[in-house]
Protein backbone atom coordinates (compact mmCIF):
# COMPACT_ATOMS: atom_id res chain seq x y z
CA UNK A 1 0.00 0.00 0.00
CA UNK A 2 0.99 3.44 -0.84
CA UNK A 3 -0.72 6.33 0.49
CA UNK A 4 1.26 9.76 0.12
CA UNK A 5 -2.22 11.53 -0.68
CA UNK A 6 -3.43 14.14 1.60
CA UNK A 7 -6.98 15.21 2.11
CA UNK A 8 -6.46 19.24 0.83
CA UNK A 9 -4.64 21.06 -0.83
CA UNK A 10 -3.51 24.76 -1.12
CA UNK A 11 -5.06 26.41 -4.14
CA UNK A 12 -4.58 30.22 -5.01
CA UNK A 13 -7.72 32.18 -5.98
CA UNK A 14 -8.98 35.74 -6.90
CA UNK A 15 -11.07 36.64 -3.31
CA UNK A 16 -14.13 39.66 -3.97
CA UNK A 17 -14.13 41.12 -0.77
CA UNK A 18 -16.17 44.44 -0.04
CA UNK A 19 -15.75 45.70 -3.72
CA UNK A 20 -11.72 44.51 -3.84
CA UNK A 21 -10.12 41.87 -5.24
CA UNK A 22 -7.22 40.36 -4.36
CA UNK A 23 -5.37 37.18 -4.76
CA UNK A 24 -4.90 34.81 -1.85
CA UNK A 25 -4.54 31.34 -0.91
CA UNK A 26 -7.17 28.83 0.34
CA UNK A 27 -7.22 25.35 1.27
CA UNK A 28 -9.52 23.02 -0.08
CA UNK A 29 -10.47 19.48 0.50
CA UNK A 30 -9.04 16.61 -1.99
CA UNK A 31 -11.66 14.27 -3.70
CA UNK A 32 -10.60 11.34 -4.71
CA UNK A 33 -12.51 8.15 -6.43
CA UNK A 34 -12.02 5.16 -4.76
CA UNK A 35 -13.39 1.66 -5.80
CA UNK A 36 -14.05 -1.26 -3.87
CA UNK A 37 -14.17 -4.55 -4.89
CA UNK A 38 -15.06 -7.62 -4.04
CA UNK A 39 -14.38 -11.14 -4.89
CA UNK A 40 -12.02 -9.37 -7.65
CA UNK A 41 -14.95 -7.44 -9.25
CA UNK A 42 -15.91 -3.73 -8.29
CA UNK A 43 -18.74 -3.10 -6.86
CA UNK A 44 -19.02 0.74 -6.31
CA UNK A 45 -16.81 3.69 -6.55
CA UNK A 46 -17.32 6.54 -4.56
CA UNK A 47 -15.70 10.21 -4.16
CA UNK A 48 -14.33 10.15 -1.30
CA UNK A 49 -11.73 12.06 0.93
CA UNK A 50 -8.70 10.17 0.25
CA UNK A 51 -8.03 9.16 3.98
CA UNK A 52 -8.90 6.44 6.33
CA UNK A 53 -8.83 3.75 3.10
CA UNK A 54 -9.66 0.72 5.40
CA UNK A 55 -11.96 1.82 7.97
CA UNK A 56 -13.40 3.19 4.74
CA UNK A 57 -13.81 -0.50 3.43
CA UNK A 58 -14.53 -2.27 6.58
CA UNK A 59 -17.65 0.39 7.58
CA UNK A 60 -19.04 0.49 3.54
CA UNK A 61 -19.03 -3.43 4.38
CA UNK A 62 -20.86 -3.43 7.40
CA UNK A 63 -23.37 -1.07 6.45
CA UNK A 64 -24.33 -2.69 2.90
CA UNK A 65 -25.08 -5.42 4.58
CA UNK A 66 -21.93 -7.06 2.57
CA UNK A 67 -20.44 -8.77 5.85
CA UNK A 68 -22.62 -9.23 9.01
CA UNK A 69 -19.15 -9.18 10.92
CA UNK A 70 -15.34 -7.68 10.58
CA UNK A 71 -13.99 -11.36 10.87
CA UNK A 72 -15.72 -11.99 7.67
CA UNK A 73 -13.10 -9.80 5.54
CA UNK A 74 -9.87 -11.71 5.14
CA UNK A 75 -7.62 -8.90 4.16
CA UNK A 76 -8.14 -5.35 2.61
CA UNK A 77 -5.51 -4.37 -0.29
CA UNK A 78 -5.21 -0.54 -1.02
CA UNK A 79 -3.49 0.79 -3.92
CA UNK A 80 -3.33 3.90 -5.28
CA UNK A 81 -3.66 3.89 -9.21
CA UNK A 82 -2.76 7.55 -9.53
CA UNK A 83 -6.44 8.85 -10.98
CA UNK A 84 -7.67 6.94 -7.46
CA UNK A 85 -7.54 4.34 -5.32
CA UNK A 86 -8.12 0.76 -5.71
CA UNK A 87 -9.81 -1.36 -2.57
CA UNK A 88 -9.87 -5.19 -3.52
CA UNK A 89 -11.53 -7.04 -0.29
CA UNK A 90 -11.48 -10.66 0.02
CA UNK A 91 -13.88 -12.24 1.38
CA UNK A 92 -14.03 -15.61 4.05
CA UNK A 93 -15.03 -18.88 2.35
CA UNK A 94 -18.59 -18.16 3.47
CA UNK A 95 -19.32 -14.50 2.73
CA UNK A 96 -17.59 -14.91 -0.38
CA UNK A 97 -20.17 -17.50 -1.36
CA UNK A 98 -22.69 -15.38 -0.19
CA UNK A 99 -21.38 -12.58 -2.24
CA UNK A 100 -21.20 -14.32 -5.48
CA UNK A 101 -24.87 -15.61 -4.90
CA UNK A 102 -26.01 -11.98 -4.43
CA UNK A 103 -24.46 -10.86 -7.50
CA UNK A 104 -25.69 -13.75 -9.23
CA UNK A 105 -28.97 -12.67 -8.46
CA UNK A 106 -28.77 -9.02 -9.19
CA UNK A 107 -27.17 -9.62 -12.76
CA UNK A 108 -30.03 -10.38 -15.03
CA UNK A 109 -29.79 -12.46 -18.15
CA UNK A 110 -29.33 -8.97 -20.12
CA UNK A 111 -26.28 -7.54 -18.61
CA UNK A 112 -25.32 -5.62 -15.53
CA UNK A 113 -28.48 -4.32 -14.48
CA UNK A 114 -31.12 -4.84 -12.17
CA UNK A 115 -35.20 -4.09 -13.58
CA UNK A 116 -36.24 -1.17 -11.49
CA UNK A 117 -38.57 -2.92 -9.26
CA UNK A 118 -35.54 -4.88 -7.74
CA UNK A 119 -33.02 -1.65 -7.90
CA UNK A 120 -35.56 0.20 -6.28
CA UNK A 121 -35.99 -2.94 -3.25
CA UNK A 122 -32.97 -2.63 -3.06
CA UNK A 123 -32.69 1.10 -2.46
CA UNK A 124 -35.18 0.35 0.13
CA UNK A 125 -34.10 -2.24 2.04
CA UNK A 126 -35.63 -3.13 5.52
CA UNK A 127 -33.51 -1.81 8.23
CA UNK A 128 -32.25 -3.41 11.35
CA UNK A 129 -34.64 -2.20 14.70
CA UNK A 130 -32.44 -0.86 17.13
CA UNK A 131 -34.59 -0.64 19.64
CA UNK A 132 -33.42 -2.61 22.31
CA UNK A 133 -30.93 -0.51 23.43
CA UNK A 134 -31.54 1.19 27.02
CA UNK A 135 -29.26 4.12 26.13
CA UNK A 136 -30.87 7.54 26.73
CA UNK A 137 -29.77 10.98 26.69
CA UNK A 138 -30.70 14.33 28.44
CA UNK A 139 -31.04 17.46 26.60
CA UNK A 140 -27.78 18.73 27.43
CA UNK A 141 -26.21 15.41 25.64
CA UNK A 142 -27.37 16.23 22.52
CA UNK A 143 -26.26 20.10 22.25
CA UNK A 144 -23.09 18.95 23.74
CA UNK A 145 -22.17 16.39 21.04
CA UNK A 146 -22.79 18.73 18.55
CA UNK A 147 -20.07 20.86 20.32
CA UNK A 148 -17.45 18.26 21.05
CA UNK A 149 -17.68 16.91 17.40
CA UNK A 150 -16.72 20.23 16.14
CA UNK A 151 -13.59 20.33 17.85
CA UNK A 152 -12.27 16.79 15.87
CA UNK A 153 -12.74 18.33 12.36
CA UNK A 154 -9.61 19.30 11.32
CA UNK A 155 -10.22 19.07 7.93
CA UNK A 156 -13.30 21.06 7.68
CA UNK A 157 -11.80 23.62 10.27
CA UNK A 158 -8.96 24.06 8.02
CA UNK A 159 -11.25 23.92 4.47
CA UNK A 160 -14.65 24.82 5.69
CA UNK A 161 -16.27 22.06 3.28
CA UNK A 162 -15.98 18.40 4.90
CA UNK A 163 -18.34 16.28 6.43
CA UNK A 164 -17.93 14.51 9.80
CA UNK A 165 -19.56 11.44 11.83
CA UNK A 166 -18.79 11.22 15.28
CA UNK A 167 -19.83 8.71 17.94
CA UNK A 168 -21.30 10.12 21.57
CA UNK A 169 -20.93 7.97 24.72
CA UNK A 170 -22.83 9.90 27.91
CA UNK A 171 -20.10 10.75 29.88
CA UNK A 172 -17.64 10.11 27.47
CA UNK A 173 -18.26 12.75 24.92
CA UNK A 174 -16.98 12.05 21.44
CA UNK A 175 -15.34 8.62 21.60
CA UNK A 176 -14.89 8.37 17.23
CA UNK A 177 -14.57 10.56 14.63
CA UNK A 178 -14.06 10.67 10.91
CA UNK A 179 -14.57 13.02 8.14
CA UNK A 180 -15.01 12.93 4.20
CA UNK A 181 -16.20 15.25 1.56
CA UNK A 182 -18.81 13.25 1.01
CA UNK A 183 -21.38 12.64 4.40
CA UNK A 184 -21.92 8.75 3.74
CA UNK A 185 -18.15 8.31 3.29
CA UNK A 186 -18.12 9.88 6.73
CA UNK A 187 -20.18 7.64 8.25
CA UNK A 188 -19.12 4.38 6.92
CA UNK A 189 -15.61 5.35 8.02
CA UNK A 190 -17.03 6.00 11.64
CA UNK A 191 -18.37 2.55 11.33
CA UNK A 192 -15.39 1.32 10.47
CA UNK A 193 -13.20 3.08 12.77
CA UNK A 194 -15.73 1.60 15.51
CA UNK A 195 -15.86 -2.13 14.33
CA UNK A 196 -12.12 -1.85 14.01
CA UNK A 197 -11.65 -0.81 17.73
CA UNK A 198 -14.58 -3.13 19.12
CA UNK A 199 -16.96 -0.27 20.32
CA UNK A 200 -20.38 -1.78 20.50
CA UNK A 201 -22.96 0.42 18.38
CA UNK A 202 -26.03 -0.02 20.98
CA UNK A 203 -23.59 1.63 23.71
CA UNK A 204 -23.81 5.38 21.65
CA UNK A 205 -25.46 7.47 19.63
CA UNK A 206 -24.14 8.45 15.96
CA UNK A 207 -23.75 12.68 15.47
CA UNK A 208 -23.48 13.87 12.13
CA UNK A 209 -22.72 17.34 10.38
CA UNK A 210 -25.40 16.78 7.33
CA UNK A 211 -28.54 16.55 6.64
CA UNK A 212 -30.19 12.67 7.69
CA UNK A 213 -31.16 10.92 4.15
CA UNK A 214 -32.38 7.57 4.30
CA UNK A 215 -28.95 5.92 4.01
CA UNK A 216 -27.77 7.43 6.63
CA UNK A 217 -30.63 5.99 9.17
CA UNK A 218 -29.91 3.09 7.51
CA UNK A 219 -25.97 3.27 7.99
CA UNK A 220 -26.82 4.12 11.51
CA UNK A 221 -29.19 1.26 12.03
CA UNK A 222 -26.72 -0.96 10.46
CA UNK A 223 -23.70 0.30 13.28
CA UNK A 224 -26.92 -1.14 15.89
CA UNK A 225 -26.92 3.09 17.31
CA UNK A 226 -30.77 3.30 18.66
CA UNK A 227 -29.92 7.34 17.87
CA UNK A 228 -29.03 9.48 15.29
CA UNK A 229 -28.37 13.20 15.58
CA UNK A 230 -27.75 15.64 13.07
CA UNK A 231 -26.89 19.44 12.27
CA UNK A 232 -29.04 19.58 9.58
CA UNK A 233 -32.60 18.56 8.10
CA UNK A 234 -34.21 15.04 8.00
CA UNK A 235 -36.27 13.72 4.67
CA UNK A 236 -39.47 12.23 5.57
CA UNK A 237 -38.37 9.16 4.13
CA UNK A 238 -35.27 9.32 6.71
CA UNK A 239 -38.53 9.93 9.38
CA UNK A 240 -40.47 7.00 8.37
CA UNK A 241 -37.67 4.83 8.01
CA UNK A 242 -36.21 5.77 11.84
CA UNK A 243 -39.76 5.23 13.24
CA UNK A 244 -40.02 1.85 11.75
CA UNK A 245 -36.25 0.71 13.22
CA UNK A 246 -37.46 2.12 16.72
CA UNK A 247 -34.30 4.60 16.28
CA UNK A 248 -34.41 8.31 17.70
CA UNK A 249 -34.02 10.88 15.50
CA UNK A 250 -33.04 14.13 16.45
CA UNK A 251 -31.78 17.52 13.83
CA UNK A 252 -31.25 20.78 13.11
CA UNK A 253 -28.88 21.29 16.25
CA UNK A 254 -28.30 24.45 16.60
CA UNK A 255 -27.17 25.68 19.40
CA UNK A 256 -29.06 24.74 22.33
CA UNK A 257 -32.12 23.98 20.34
CA UNK A 258 -33.06 20.74 18.66
CA UNK A 259 -35.91 19.02 17.28
CA UNK A 260 -37.10 15.24 18.17
CA UNK A 261 -38.66 13.54 15.18
CA UNK A 262 -38.88 10.07 16.53
CA UNK A 263 -39.19 8.29 19.55
CA UNK A 264 -38.61 11.04 21.78
CA UNK A 265 -38.71 8.18 24.95
CA UNK A 266 -34.44 7.94 24.63
CA UNK A 267 -34.23 12.12 25.29
CA UNK A 268 -34.56 13.16 28.83
CA UNK A 269 -36.67 16.43 27.30
CA UNK A 270 -38.55 14.64 25.10
CA UNK A 271 -42.37 14.42 27.08
CA UNK A 272 -43.43 17.74 25.63
CA UNK A 273 -46.59 19.90 26.24
CA UNK A 274 -48.69 20.38 23.57
CA UNK A 275 -49.10 23.87 22.70
CA UNK A 276 -53.02 24.37 22.24
CA UNK B 1 -47.77 7.53 -15.94
CA UNK B 2 -49.46 8.54 -12.65
CA UNK B 3 -47.72 10.84 -10.15
CA UNK B 4 -49.84 12.20 -7.12
CA UNK B 5 -46.54 12.58 -5.20
CA UNK B 6 -45.56 15.96 -3.65
CA UNK B 7 -41.91 16.66 -3.32
CA UNK B 8 -42.72 17.95 0.51
CA UNK B 9 -44.22 16.36 3.80
CA UNK B 10 -45.87 17.73 6.95
CA UNK B 11 -44.75 16.00 9.71
CA UNK B 12 -45.00 16.50 13.49
CA UNK B 13 -41.77 16.72 15.93
CA UNK B 14 -40.55 18.15 19.74
CA UNK B 15 -39.27 21.37 19.01
CA UNK B 16 -37.00 22.75 22.12
CA UNK B 17 -36.22 26.01 22.31
CA UNK B 18 -34.57 28.22 25.04
CA UNK B 19 -34.63 25.29 27.10
CA UNK B 20 -39.00 24.36 26.83
CA UNK B 21 -40.07 21.90 24.60
CA UNK B 22 -43.35 21.80 22.18
CA UNK B 23 -44.89 19.57 20.02
CA UNK B 24 -45.20 21.47 16.53
CA UNK B 25 -45.78 20.84 12.79
CA UNK B 26 -43.07 20.96 10.35
CA UNK B 27 -42.61 20.65 6.54
CA UNK B 28 -39.75 18.14 5.48
CA UNK B 29 -38.60 17.40 1.55
CA UNK B 30 -39.68 13.90 0.28
CA UNK B 31 -37.02 11.64 -0.96
CA UNK B 32 -37.92 8.62 -2.97
CA UNK B 33 -35.68 5.96 -5.20
CA UNK B 34 -36.09 7.02 -8.67
CA UNK B 35 -34.39 4.09 -11.43
CA UNK B 36 -33.46 4.78 -14.78
CA UNK B 37 -33.95 2.15 -17.25
CA UNK B 38 -31.82 2.06 -20.62
CA UNK B 39 -32.88 -0.79 -23.43
CA UNK B 40 -35.02 -2.68 -20.60
CA UNK B 41 -31.95 -2.32 -17.97
CA UNK B 42 -31.70 -0.50 -14.59
CA UNK B 43 -28.47 1.67 -15.11
CA UNK B 44 -28.72 3.68 -11.71
CA UNK B 45 -30.94 4.24 -9.04
CA UNK B 46 -31.37 7.94 -6.98
CA UNK B 47 -32.54 9.10 -4.00
CA UNK B 48 -34.40 12.10 -5.11
CA UNK B 49 -37.05 14.38 -4.59
CA UNK B 50 -40.84 13.01 -6.61
CA UNK B 51 -40.65 16.17 -9.22
CA UNK B 52 -39.67 16.97 -12.88
CA UNK B 53 -39.18 13.30 -13.85
CA UNK B 54 -38.99 14.27 -17.26
CA UNK B 55 -36.75 16.57 -16.85
CA UNK B 56 -34.86 14.26 -14.63
CA UNK B 57 -34.58 11.59 -17.59
CA UNK B 58 -32.86 13.76 -19.96
CA UNK B 59 -31.07 15.73 -18.40
CA UNK B 60 -29.46 13.05 -16.40
CA UNK B 61 -29.27 11.06 -20.39
CA UNK B 62 -27.25 13.59 -21.79
CA UNK B 63 -24.56 14.83 -18.55
CA UNK B 64 -23.96 11.07 -17.87
CA UNK B 65 -23.20 11.16 -21.72
CA UNK B 66 -25.59 8.21 -22.69
CA UNK B 67 -27.33 10.75 -25.28
CA UNK B 68 -25.82 13.59 -27.34
CA UNK B 69 -28.80 15.08 -28.25
CA UNK B 70 -32.46 14.97 -26.57
CA UNK B 71 -33.70 13.86 -30.52
CA UNK B 72 -32.00 10.31 -29.35
CA UNK B 73 -34.56 9.42 -26.88
CA UNK B 74 -37.43 7.84 -28.40
CA UNK B 75 -39.62 7.52 -25.22
CA UNK B 76 -39.94 8.37 -21.50
CA UNK B 77 -41.78 6.22 -19.60
CA UNK B 78 -42.36 7.05 -16.00
CA UNK B 79 -44.09 4.76 -14.03
CA UNK B 80 -45.02 5.13 -10.04
CA UNK B 81 -44.38 1.80 -8.20
CA UNK B 82 -45.06 2.69 -5.14
CA UNK B 83 -41.78 2.09 -3.60
CA UNK B 84 -40.38 4.27 -5.66
CA UNK B 85 -40.68 5.50 -9.35
CA UNK B 86 -39.39 3.68 -12.30
CA UNK B 87 -38.38 5.41 -15.68
CA UNK B 88 -37.82 3.63 -18.93
CA UNK B 89 -35.72 5.58 -21.07
CA UNK B 90 -36.11 4.15 -24.57
CA UNK B 91 -33.60 5.57 -27.12
CA UNK B 92 -33.25 5.61 -30.84
CA UNK B 93 -31.69 2.90 -33.04
CA UNK B 94 -28.01 4.63 -33.20
CA UNK B 95 -28.00 5.57 -29.45
CA UNK B 96 -29.88 2.19 -28.27
CA UNK B 97 -27.14 0.24 -30.29
CA UNK B 98 -24.20 2.33 -28.67
CA UNK B 99 -25.39 1.80 -25.09
CA UNK B 100 -25.69 -1.57 -25.03
CA UNK B 101 -22.33 -1.66 -26.78
CA UNK B 102 -20.99 0.23 -23.55
CA UNK B 103 -22.63 -1.84 -21.25
CA UNK B 104 -21.41 -5.19 -22.92
CA UNK B 105 -17.87 -3.55 -22.76
CA UNK B 106 -18.26 -2.71 -18.96
CA UNK B 107 -19.96 -5.69 -18.00
CA UNK B 108 -16.98 -8.31 -17.77
CA UNK B 109 -17.34 -12.23 -17.46
CA UNK B 110 -17.12 -12.48 -14.16
CA UNK B 111 -20.29 -10.39 -13.77
CA UNK B 112 -22.12 -7.03 -13.48
CA UNK B 113 -18.89 -4.94 -12.38
CA UNK B 114 -15.37 -3.28 -13.79
CA UNK B 115 -12.37 -3.82 -12.47
CA UNK B 116 -11.34 -1.19 -10.18
CA UNK B 117 -8.77 0.91 -13.04
CA UNK B 118 -12.12 1.22 -15.60
CA UNK B 119 -14.48 1.95 -12.88
CA UNK B 120 -11.72 4.68 -11.99
CA UNK B 121 -11.27 5.80 -15.45
CA UNK B 122 -15.06 6.14 -15.85
CA UNK B 123 -15.55 8.02 -12.76
CA UNK B 124 -12.64 10.48 -13.66
CA UNK B 125 -13.76 10.73 -17.73
CA UNK B 126 -12.76 14.07 -19.86
CA UNK B 127 -15.04 16.55 -20.02
CA UNK B 128 -15.72 18.76 -23.07
CA UNK B 129 -13.65 21.88 -22.88
CA UNK B 130 -16.07 24.76 -22.42
CA UNK B 131 -13.56 27.68 -23.71
CA UNK B 132 -15.17 28.73 -26.85
CA UNK B 133 -18.46 30.26 -25.22
CA UNK B 134 -17.67 34.48 -24.93
CA UNK B 135 -19.80 34.54 -21.95
CA UNK B 136 -18.62 37.25 -19.52
CA UNK B 137 -20.03 38.80 -16.44
CA UNK B 138 -19.58 41.84 -13.98
CA UNK B 139 -19.41 41.09 -10.26
CA UNK B 140 -22.73 42.33 -10.14
CA UNK B 141 -23.77 39.33 -11.97
CA UNK B 142 -22.31 37.14 -9.50
CA UNK B 143 -24.03 38.05 -6.53
CA UNK B 144 -27.44 39.15 -8.47
CA UNK B 145 -27.42 35.57 -9.98
CA UNK B 146 -27.64 33.74 -6.60
CA UNK B 147 -29.92 36.75 -5.03
CA UNK B 148 -31.97 35.61 -8.06
CA UNK B 149 -32.42 31.74 -7.34
CA UNK B 150 -32.90 31.95 -3.43
CA UNK B 151 -36.36 33.73 -4.90
CA UNK B 152 -37.11 30.17 -7.56
CA UNK B 153 -36.79 27.87 -4.35
CA UNK B 154 -40.11 27.56 -3.13
CA UNK B 155 -39.79 23.78 -1.50
CA UNK B 156 -36.67 25.74 -0.02
CA UNK B 157 -38.28 27.85 1.23
CA UNK B 158 -40.92 25.66 2.91
CA UNK B 159 -38.55 23.01 4.04
CA UNK B 160 -35.30 24.58 4.67
CA UNK B 161 -33.68 21.70 3.15
CA UNK B 162 -33.35 20.84 -0.76
CA UNK B 163 -30.24 21.78 -3.09
CA UNK B 164 -31.00 24.36 -6.31
CA UNK B 165 -29.18 24.81 -9.48
CA UNK B 166 -30.17 27.67 -11.69
CA UNK B 167 -29.08 28.81 -15.21
CA UNK B 168 -28.52 32.99 -15.03
CA UNK B 169 -28.57 34.59 -18.70
CA UNK B 170 -27.18 38.54 -18.51
CA UNK B 171 -29.96 41.05 -18.60
CA UNK B 172 -32.53 38.24 -18.27
CA UNK B 173 -31.46 36.81 -15.00
CA UNK B 174 -32.46 33.13 -13.87
CA UNK B 175 -34.18 31.82 -17.15
CA UNK B 176 -34.55 28.62 -15.23
CA UNK B 177 -34.07 26.76 -11.81
CA UNK B 178 -34.85 23.10 -10.85
CA UNK B 179 -34.67 21.81 -6.67
CA UNK B 180 -33.91 18.54 -5.63
CA UNK B 181 -33.06 17.01 -2.39
CA UNK B 182 -29.72 15.57 -3.99
CA UNK B 183 -27.34 18.30 -5.95
CA UNK B 184 -26.79 16.61 -8.96
CA UNK B 185 -30.04 15.46 -8.92
CA UNK B 186 -31.12 19.03 -8.98
CA UNK B 187 -28.48 20.13 -12.01
CA UNK B 188 -29.56 17.00 -14.09
CA UNK B 189 -33.59 18.29 -13.76
CA UNK B 190 -31.62 21.65 -15.21
CA UNK B 191 -29.92 20.23 -17.75
CA UNK B 192 -33.05 18.45 -19.03
CA UNK B 193 -35.39 21.08 -18.58
CA UNK B 194 -33.18 23.65 -20.98
CA UNK B 195 -32.93 21.02 -23.62
CA UNK B 196 -36.15 20.65 -23.44
CA UNK B 197 -36.64 24.51 -24.11
CA UNK B 198 -34.04 24.61 -26.30
CA UNK B 199 -31.57 27.26 -24.28
CA UNK B 200 -28.10 26.62 -25.29
CA UNK B 201 -25.96 25.88 -22.34
CA UNK B 202 -23.15 28.30 -23.69
CA UNK B 203 -25.47 31.52 -23.40
CA UNK B 204 -26.01 31.65 -19.75
CA UNK B 205 -24.12 30.58 -16.43
CA UNK B 206 -24.81 27.38 -14.19
CA UNK B 207 -26.05 28.65 -10.19
CA UNK B 208 -25.91 25.85 -7.55
CA UNK B 209 -26.91 26.32 -3.92
CA UNK B 210 -24.39 23.56 -3.14
CA UNK B 211 -20.28 22.64 -2.96
CA UNK B 212 -18.89 22.19 -6.03
CA UNK B 213 -17.53 18.49 -6.31
CA UNK B 214 -16.08 17.13 -9.81
CA UNK B 215 -19.25 15.47 -10.87
CA UNK B 216 -21.19 19.29 -10.71
CA UNK B 217 -17.86 20.56 -12.97
CA UNK B 218 -18.72 17.73 -15.46
CA UNK B 219 -22.42 18.02 -15.76
CA UNK B 220 -22.13 21.74 -16.20
CA UNK B 221 -19.06 20.95 -19.06
CA UNK B 222 -21.95 18.41 -20.61
CA UNK B 223 -23.99 21.29 -20.40
CA UNK B 224 -21.68 23.58 -22.21
CA UNK B 225 -22.35 26.37 -19.79
CA UNK B 226 -18.58 28.11 -19.38
CA UNK B 227 -19.37 29.24 -15.93
CA UNK B 228 -20.72 27.84 -12.41
CA UNK B 229 -21.23 29.92 -9.37
CA UNK B 230 -21.77 28.00 -6.11
CA UNK B 231 -22.64 29.29 -2.71
CA UNK B 232 -20.67 26.76 -1.03
CA UNK B 233 -16.74 25.41 -1.26
CA UNK B 234 -15.73 23.49 -4.56
CA UNK B 235 -13.20 20.42 -4.63
CA UNK B 236 -10.00 20.46 -5.27
CA UNK B 237 -10.48 18.12 -7.80
CA UNK B 238 -13.25 19.96 -9.51
CA UNK B 239 -11.29 23.13 -9.37
CA UNK B 240 -8.53 20.85 -11.50
CA UNK B 241 -10.76 19.53 -13.55
CA UNK B 242 -12.62 23.33 -14.28
CA UNK B 243 -9.24 24.44 -14.82
CA UNK B 244 -8.68 21.94 -17.51
CA UNK B 245 -12.01 22.27 -19.63
CA UNK B 246 -11.56 26.21 -19.48
CA UNK B 247 -14.10 26.68 -16.94
CA UNK B 248 -14.49 29.84 -15.04
CA UNK B 249 -15.54 28.85 -11.58
CA UNK B 250 -17.14 30.88 -8.70
CA UNK B 251 -17.20 29.62 -5.31
CA UNK B 252 -18.33 30.78 -2.18
CA UNK B 253 -20.80 33.36 -3.12
CA UNK B 254 -22.03 35.36 0.07
CA UNK B 255 -23.35 38.99 -0.54
CA UNK B 256 -21.61 40.81 -2.31
CA UNK B 257 -18.13 38.81 -1.41
CA UNK B 258 -17.20 35.87 -3.76
CA UNK B 259 -14.04 33.62 -4.92
CA UNK B 260 -12.89 32.82 -8.54
CA UNK B 261 -10.99 29.69 -8.61
CA UNK B 262 -10.38 29.21 -12.17
CA UNK B 263 -10.51 31.21 -15.28
CA UNK B 264 -11.62 35.08 -13.64
CA UNK B 265 -10.96 36.51 -17.57
CA UNK B 266 -14.49 35.93 -17.49
CA UNK B 267 -15.56 37.77 -14.57
CA UNK B 268 -14.94 41.35 -14.94
CA UNK B 269 -14.07 42.25 -11.46
CA UNK B 270 -11.10 38.78 -12.19
CA UNK B 271 -8.07 41.57 -12.70
CA UNK B 272 -6.51 41.54 -9.26
CA UNK B 273 -3.85 43.11 -7.21
CA UNK B 274 -1.74 40.91 -5.93
CA UNK B 275 -1.04 41.45 -2.32
CA UNK B 276 2.62 41.75 -1.08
Amino acid sequence: MTNQRRPLAQISRLARRAGGTTAANRMVPEETPVAFSYAGTTHAVMMASPADFEDFALGFSLTEGIIADPAEIEAIEVEDLGAGIDIQIKLKDKANTRFEARRRRLAGPVGCGLCGIESIEEAMRTVDAVGSSKLTLGAEDVTRSVRLLSKQQPLHIETGAVHAAGFYVPGKGIVMAREDVGRHNALDKLAGALAKASIGGATGAVVVTSRVSVEMVQKTAAIGAPIIMAVSAPTALAIRTAEAAGMTLVALVRGDDFDIFTHPERVACGVAKHVA
